[in-house]
């Protein structure tokens, strides 16, 4: 071939693939997710060179599900699928992901820019010679677009786009053409690393809403922190922990913001969730005069069905694109460097003295009934003895989601949950990924996922993956025959609500695990949960562990019946 | 509650519901495939009444797999899912639909009319008040889109969205809120069945397009027909049939029109497809002097990469929106008329008398080798042996999909394939739903499955749908270690073409089979192949069948080895 007269001016001519994957090497990223296709095949030979690790998921929709789980353990996540098909199929995931602002690089191997030009009748199209529709239709999902289809600007796009995806913390789409693959561009730029920081605020207007947050601050009786899922998404943890620290304030969390928060420290107060909050919680909230209220996501399973009585006259939002004081709205005022210096400037002298907030406890002995049954609300709080410092806890739609309110974290345990989007099927492959960010990142944390049955087999196929990379994952099967959580909105008998009854603990065996990769429980009374859960080799989760888990067909958590009314009452609701 | 005052004018009140599935139901509908989700649980009460059967689906990209295969055995499939997670878990295989023209209903129960206005941060939704957002994706891959959203409009929508799905054969969408489902609509429009015939020609225009047709027939000297996808997809088969009948022209169909001709007719010569047509099939179409393309689909894959070598000078086109006859365009005149209208002017005396052509066999005899292993080129012929009278057979993108063009059907076989849209996985769940649409049309037809290791992976829990509704299924999972047809495409040794080793044969078990619901075998060598295929109760398939058959990695069908060469050649194309 003839050189190529583009690439004759480059410092350091790098091809388009190996440009894109140092950065997504430099941005933190060392697996990717995807499914092969004809069209990605040839940038797939470039991984390893990055240093990259190919999972080779068993489909598109579970790479996005995984894809998300490791970007909410490890920062950022990455999957590589088809044009048409395999993007598609991944479509949900990606939605999910950017519902629930998780920072997710979707690139997809399309057809080469002729083929493209020329409006080619190829595979995988709709025979309509369009090459747009579905990134069209990404672009509703995803929070910036590029086409890679002209050298001179790929590296600049993908710079962006990596940047966008990290700032906005949100999914972005690269559709990048198989002749442009090997296209060399300048590879220099690599010496500079991407600038991922956030844009500061203006100091002015942020100065200015510092003051009129400690005015209010400063003269309120009984302030509260409420820290919810933006505060993680967004990543301002780390501010809201020095404001802890520094104030003492007492600090709930909601259902989405669960794992934020080192819930043994002292001033921890719960759950806050309007009327499915823990015990005493919601009084606590709601009778604060002022709440500090850190990266608000109120949807309605994060709110029990909007049931916050807190009044906006007494809330200060966080946000990661504006603030808010009571009424007073501040655009473009981000809620990182308000808290930063909020915890700079706060006079703790001023601050009231506050209540003591009630110590929150794993209730298991209170939840204890004289049956065996292993119920929902003796389930939970048991979990809360078992999990150890640095857990990561993965879990479902379905009871499983809404039962993990009533157990407590240990420190350093992170929370993996789906409320808003709540996509079954989501958290087998979340846990996978969470997992295997774990092993990239080198800690040795474990891994445990609370699914249900009718979740569990929308994505069981998952666990192949999980068995292929020998992921240390204990997942609980709560086997309650099909979907209580429907039950519960609607259809208590309904067939619709039912499943078929798989063996599911030896669905890892037909999946290719040998003996030695998988233990495999069936746990039917509370003696057998208990047995299991104070077995020392099963603490130790060495390789995969999966637990049949039998609960009660119609029973639910507390939270979970106040839900599923207002839920069935809002779906019935008619003018 | 008070009477709807809107109800009161009605002659026969009924709920939108009983509407919408009694209109399913008279357009021979009979199960629906779908996933429940709070945001259509109501509706789904209401299936039971209009004499639907709910499947049940194990997720909902299977639910539109098997739609979709339930629509190309019994004329038109539905399926339905619930708003964003659920729909979007489908979009790839409504895509697949719309692309290949299947007609497919698809129902999205979505939140009330009441919560969209108010713009509720609902579960299901990116969190940004927009309810609109997913139908948009959607009519990018449907010919109909209707929001049922007020009474009055709602059976208007229904009749014309069902009307246009039938008619342009591609899937429609409705969006159905909660509190639409139960709303009282007129039911005497029931009595009057929905019109789904097609508009007739003008004709004077189709009056023209006939002579000019008959004009080249006549004085063509060997004339030969060429039956595609179009021709299956718009149902002009008895049309198509008839023509053969009175002219005995030689005919041929290509992989995607392969199972529209009765391959034992004497006048049937066997696949064309350019380069990758059955031996002598090539040059005996390309030298014909008048090639009646009827309903073509000229895609990459079913062109053997566009290797035809027949000029446009020497064909007439048939559509189903217009007719080609050399360059002269003719919009807006269906094929239908004109083939009807073709039929009954020609002049079969004034037709050359045709060459013969060559009789197609099953060369299993030609294929064989010394050898024990099952090469791809002894088997597909083999295959045509083992074919009954009716069968349905379903091939998946993979090697499967190339070496079915060696297999000579029997009359009545329906061959189920995904050439164009090509999206693996597909296969499990639309042989599903072929074998329930037989069962619903109470015909006795096997369904005979060819599925890659690596596709059934990736839907592979569409099992225990086949094994919930006892359906009698054959399948031949063709068991090469990974991806065969991506590594003659690209990276023949490479990793990301392996994939896991799986006890296929139990996944029935784990799957919910009992030992009596299937059988089991592991296939080796052409020995026990042989065996299995002449063994009297493996032909009745009474029941479900699971065939683990062994071919060799590196081993492709003829016309895989040539598309994949000219796939790759056209990905790397550069400027
Ligand atoms: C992709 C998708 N399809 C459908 C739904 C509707 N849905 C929500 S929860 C649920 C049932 C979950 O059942 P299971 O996992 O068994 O949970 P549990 O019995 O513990 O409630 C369904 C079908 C959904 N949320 N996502
Ligand atoms: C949803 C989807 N993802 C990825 C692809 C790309 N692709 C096409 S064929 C294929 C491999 C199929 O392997 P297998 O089913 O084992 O067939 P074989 O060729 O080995 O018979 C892949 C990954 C696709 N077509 N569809
Ligand atoms: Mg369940
Ligand atoms: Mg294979």
């Amino acid at each position: 071939m003839a050189v190529d007269i583009r690439t004759q001016g480059l410092q350091k001519p790098v091809s388009v693939a190996e440009y894109l994957f140092a950065r997504l090497y430099e941005i933190g990223i060392r697996s990717v997710h995807g499914v092969p296709g004809d069209f990605n095949l040839v940038a797939l030979d470039f991984l390893p060179k990055a240093k990259l690790k190919w999972v080779g998921s068993v489909n598109e929709l579970n790479a996005a599900y995984a894809a998300d789980g490791y970007a909410r353990t490890n920062g950022i996540g990455a999957l590589i699928t088809t044009f048409g098909v395999g993007e598609l199929s991944a479509m949900n995931g990606i939605a999910g992901s950017f519902s629930e602002h998780v920072p997710v690089v979707h690139i997809v191997g399309c057809p080469s820019t002729v083929s493209q030009r020329n409006g080619m009748l190829l595979h995988h199209t709709l025979g309509n010679g369009d090459f747009s529709v579905f990134a069209n239709m990404s672009s509703q999902v995803t929070c910036e677009l590029a086409k890679l289809n002209k050298p001179a600007e790929i590296a600049d796009q993908i710079d962006n786009a990596l940047r966008e995806c990290w700032i906005r913390s949100r999914p972005v789409y690269l559709m990048l053409p198989t002749d442009m693959v090997e296209k060399k561009i300048e590879g220099a730029r690599l010496d500079q690393p991407i600038d991922l920081s956030e844009p500061p605020n203006d100091p002015e207007r942020e100065d200015y809403v510092v003051d009129v947050v400690l005015r209010y601050l400063h003269a309120a009786k009984n302030p509260v922190m409420l820290v919810d899922a933006c505060a993680i998404r967004h990543r301002v943890l780390g501010e809201v922990r020095d404001l802890i620290e520094k104030t003492k304030l007492p600090v709930f969390v909601t259902p989405m913001g669960k794992g934020a928060i080192d819930e043994s420290s002292p001033t921890y107060g719960g759950v806050y969730a309007g009327t499915g909050s823990q015990p005493g919680v919601a009084e606590r909230v709601e009778s604060s005069d002022l709440v500090l209220s850190i990266g608000a996501l109120k949807s309605d399973f994060n709110t029990t069905g909007f049931s916050y009585r807190t009044s906006q006259l007494k809330t200060i939002d966080f946000h990661s694109t504006h603030c808010v004081v009571r009424y007073s709205e501040y655009p473009g005022v981000t809620m990182r460097g308000v808290l930063r210096k909020v915890t700079e400037r706060v006079d703790v002298g001023k601050l009231a003295k506050q209540h003591e907030v009630t110590k929150v406890v794993n209730e298991v002995a209170e939840n204890r009934d004289s049956s065996d049954t292993i119920t929902q609300a003796f389930f939970w709080p048991r979990v809360g003895e078992y999990l150890k410092e640095n857990d990561i806890v993965v879990t479902e739609t379905g009871t499983a989601n809404f039962g993990i309110w009533e157990t407590k974290y240990p420190r350093g345990v992170t929370g993996v949950t789906q409320i808003l989007w709540g996509s079954i099927g989501w958290s087998l492959p979340a846990a996978q990924g969470a997992a295997l960010a774990a092993k990239d990142m080198g800690v040795d944390r474990r891994t445990i996922l609370f699914v249900g049955d009718g979740s569990f087999q929308l994505t069981c196929q998952e666990v192949a993956v999980m068995i292929r990379h020998n992921l240390k994952i204990t997942i609980f099967l709560i086997y309650n025959e099909g979907f209580t959580i429907e039950r519960f909105i609607h259809g208590m008998e309904a067939e619709y609500n039912d499943i078929s009854r798989w063996q599911y603990t030896e669905v890892p065996t037909v999946f290719g695990a040998s003996d030695k990769q998988v233990r495999k429980f069936i746990v039917k009374t509370k003696h057998e949960l208990e047995k299991l859960l104070t077995d020392k080799e099963f603490n130790e989760a060495g390789g995969l562990q999966f637990v049949e888990l039998w609960m009660p067909k119609e029973d639910a958590p507390r939270a979970l019946r106040i839900t599923t009314e207002v839920a069935a009452r809002n779906n019935a609701k008619a003018e």
